[in-house]
């Protein structure tokens, strides 16, 4: 047991590396540097790969299984045996082949989203989803082949499942859209406007000390796209992005990547460098971000209780009332851009685009068609037709990288954290008072103990259902959002 | 030969993560994060070491001899093959014994440095130089186990021809400092008072684009020492510091590195990732930089071009005459500590240091001796005792490295610094003119063609030779320093 461990963190030095590599790469690192960093990178990290499929690998974790005797140590070598017999599964040379393809779409990816031209990137997505389906293949699956694209990101949940909570989630959130349009539509005129990088900056650097993020163990940077890094033990970085003229930007892209970084701050030192040592699943990651970002940091009582330090910055809001600035901070629009749409939106967004995976994948669909697809759900979904293509089916980076099976991640991530959201307010009743009062830690702690203290000893549903007593249920969301936005639409 | 490339390539790549991870180490890394990062170094720096002692590169070296026609091609194998032999010689035992030794006696010297007693850091040292002496067994030596030592800094030279040049430069510097006693003492009180860090670091970026620095290629940070870092192609990154109370400390360190960075950013790209893409030598890097430094940077046609610039920065120097302030920069003093020496005095600290290691490594005196041995030396040389062990036998933090060999390289650079800006006014006439202008581009490029093209193919005293068409002559320097420090001394 003590050599796999050895073994498995000496390859995770390694992705330390890559780590670090990578931060930089987004954040500091010379322009004219880049295409030698990406050399490296991928050196770094073949490296790393192949000590991980090679044949110790799969020797020392057999060995080792017949010596586990620990919770922690069974499910050290579950998650490592899982890795490597789904590695081993795909062949060196289509492994490669999918590096090539997803590198190259990127690149023509961006060009097609600056040229609003979907038929430049069309080819190399053919190719992608081509690839995916081969990789399937490879790995295996029984009822559907998105299921196996699934459980890369969220371990153990099945696509049937998934459609089923979706079955509860759209219509809900279609209709309460349409009743929405009756409400009192909130003002936000107020957060446009010309707003001091300096003064973000130092806004967001609050916001951390606030939110408990040991900043002796972590930083705050800037990149074009907001990210949270774990280089290794003490080292979770975060980075955001600032805009003069929109405010809102910075503050929730900080709170929504300080959220990420608490749950890795919080991984015990002991699962460090081991399969465990990172967050239960994408999308239990997520819920921690989003349950930060909206739960915490859109209510009312969080802005009553940062609003004195903000005004002190932002001296233009003085004659704001709090509510005023709460409610602009929480408008709902039928909009085209995922990574703007609101907590009412949101999810529609990503059903739009699981359905179009799901089907992709099932060769139900043919890549040609996307932009017409795309268009008439989101006519269905959201209302409202992008004119342009890069404002459709081109707006995500995902696909290019052939991330599929990625996007639930985001709506179970909501989910997750409005179901957990209500198992902690039976734990801790006076919830709204202690945002009030600035006590964020006494919620940290029941995040910590609960989840983060877990890492990746559990399978998402099963941390969920040990947290909250119960399988996953779409009914918290739905009332966490009818109540919070009746209350703002003064439905 | 090609397998023989990519085999040094891939292994510069994990020397890249090692250095990246190095910068980050000294720069933006939460503190918390220190001792796993020094895990995750010395894993990556020995998997580099591995492969790079690894019989495969003892195999492909070998063949490659065969077919190596290009000079470049030659070189590279001379360099590989000298480093490989060097490196099979220490026993793997040794090595580690090595550094672990010096990692712990960093430890016990900065101890010893604040606590400003010898007793604490001399049993480490009597270690190091146990080792270095079994180190130097390994490899062997001719004449002087000190050649062994000076041979990985400055390849080819001996430490009979060292003794040689510190025969005349010694004589020459203790005449000429007490000389100076007799002229006029600049006034430097306008260099000390409370400058804005901002400030400084404004004047820093422009000084960096004065003088041709690839900013798209490279960056500026701060750390506590100042330094210069290849990361990778097109990326050469400095280092600097900046003191409120001390005004030429960040200017300085800024030129300083910005010498050593122009060297790094002009090895040619195809010299990139193989044994010869780096400098001649460490003091034929340290000449680029002393070059930039005091030879155009400590000069009063430097100061006519660039004090508009300053005082527009800090106007506070307004009605301060350029000669004035040149002259202030200029001061020579008899001060106790090597890194805020001036020129006349800086080569008399390394010949010191020099004597000290010699005799130690030839066990023609003890460390228990070194505090007594170091006072005598200094009043000698210098003039001046310090009062405390912390300014004087432990102010320098390179022989709890292990580092012996590396000190006369300071020396060095400031003679092959003035021996090539000699052949340069040949070839630029109006040297002075074009620096009044800021035309430090031709400078650079004369610096470029001549000494940074050629990467490590030569061995530093043949480059020498070549560009100078001169063995080492150390009259240059005396030269050079009469010259300056007479107008300034009105002597």
């Amino acid at each position: 047991m003590q050599n796999l461990k050895n073994h498995l963190k000496t390859i995770s030095k390694f992705e330390s590396a890559v780590s670090l590599l990578s931060w930089d790469f987004e954040t500091y690192m010379p322009p004219k540097a880049a295409q030698k960093r990406a050399e490296i990178i991928g050196e770094i990290a073949g490296h790393a790969f192949k000590l991980f499929t090679s044949d110790k690998t799969g020797l020392l974790i057999e060995k080792a299984e017949s010596e586990a005797s620990s919770d922690i140590d069974k499910a050290v070598i579950r998650v490592a045996k899982k890795e490597y017999e789904k590695a081993k599964k795909i062949p060196p040379e289509l492994f490669k082949e999918f590096q090539i393809t997803t590198s190259k779409a990127q690149h023509f990816w961006e060009i097609a989203k600056n040229e609003n031209n979907f038929a430049i990137f069309q080819p190399h997505l053919e190719k992608i989803v081509e690839l995916t389906g081969k990789i399937v293949d490879c790995l295996g699956y029984k009822e559907n082949k998105y299921d196996t694209l699934l459980d890369q990101y969220e371990p153990g949940l099945k696509t049937s499942q998934l459609k089923k909570i979706i079955s509860y989630v759209k219509p809900f959130l279609v209709n309460f859209l349409d009743k929405i349009e009756n409400g009192t539509k909130p003002d936000d005129k107020i957060l446009t406007g010309d707003f001091s990088i300096e003064k973000q900056k130092k806004f967001s650097e609050k916001i951390l000390d606030f939110l408990n993020y040991d900043k002796n163990a972590g930083r705050l940077d800037v990149s074009a796209h907001p990210f949270t890094i774990t280089i290794g033990a003490f080292d979770v970085r975060i980075t955001t992005r600032y805009s003069r003229s929109d405010l809102k930007n910075s503050i929730f892209s900080t709170i929504h990547e300080c959220g990420h970084a608490l749950y890795e701050q919080g991984i015990p030192e002991d699962f460090r460098e081991l399969p465990i040592g990172e967050g239960a699943s994408m999308a239990i990651h997520e819920s921690q971000s989003r349950f930060w970002e909206n739960i915490v940091g859109r209510s009312l009582n969080f802005w009553k209780f940062v609003y004195p330090t903000f005004c002190e910055i932002f001296s233009e809001f003085e004659n704001v009332p709090v509510e005023k600035f709460w409610k602009a901070i929480n408008k709902v629009e039928r909009s085209f851009i995922r990574t703007e749409a609101d907590e009412v939106t949101y999810n529609l967004h990503i059903m739009l685009r699981f359905e179009i995976e799901e089907a992709l994948i099932n060769n139900k669909i043919s890549v040609k068609d996307l932009p017409v697809i795309w268009n008439e759900k989101m006519k269905e979904y959201i209302g409202v037709i992008p004119e342009k293509e890069s404002d459709g089916v081109l707006q995500d980076v995902h696909w290019s990288h052939g991330s599929f099976g990625y996007f639930p991640s985001y709506m179970l991530g909501n989910l997750y954290a409005a179901q957990f959201y209500h198992t902690m307010t039976k734990d801790i009743s006076d919830f709204d008072e202690r945002i009030l009062q600035g006590d964020f830690k006494s919620i940290l702690n029941w995040l910590r103990e609960k989840i983060h203290s877990k890492g990746k000893i559990y399978e998402p549903l099963e941390l969920l259902k040990n947290v909250t007593g119960e399988d996953l249920n779409p009914e918290y969301y739905a009332n966490y959002i009818t109540k919070k936005f009746t209350m703002i639409y003064n439905l």
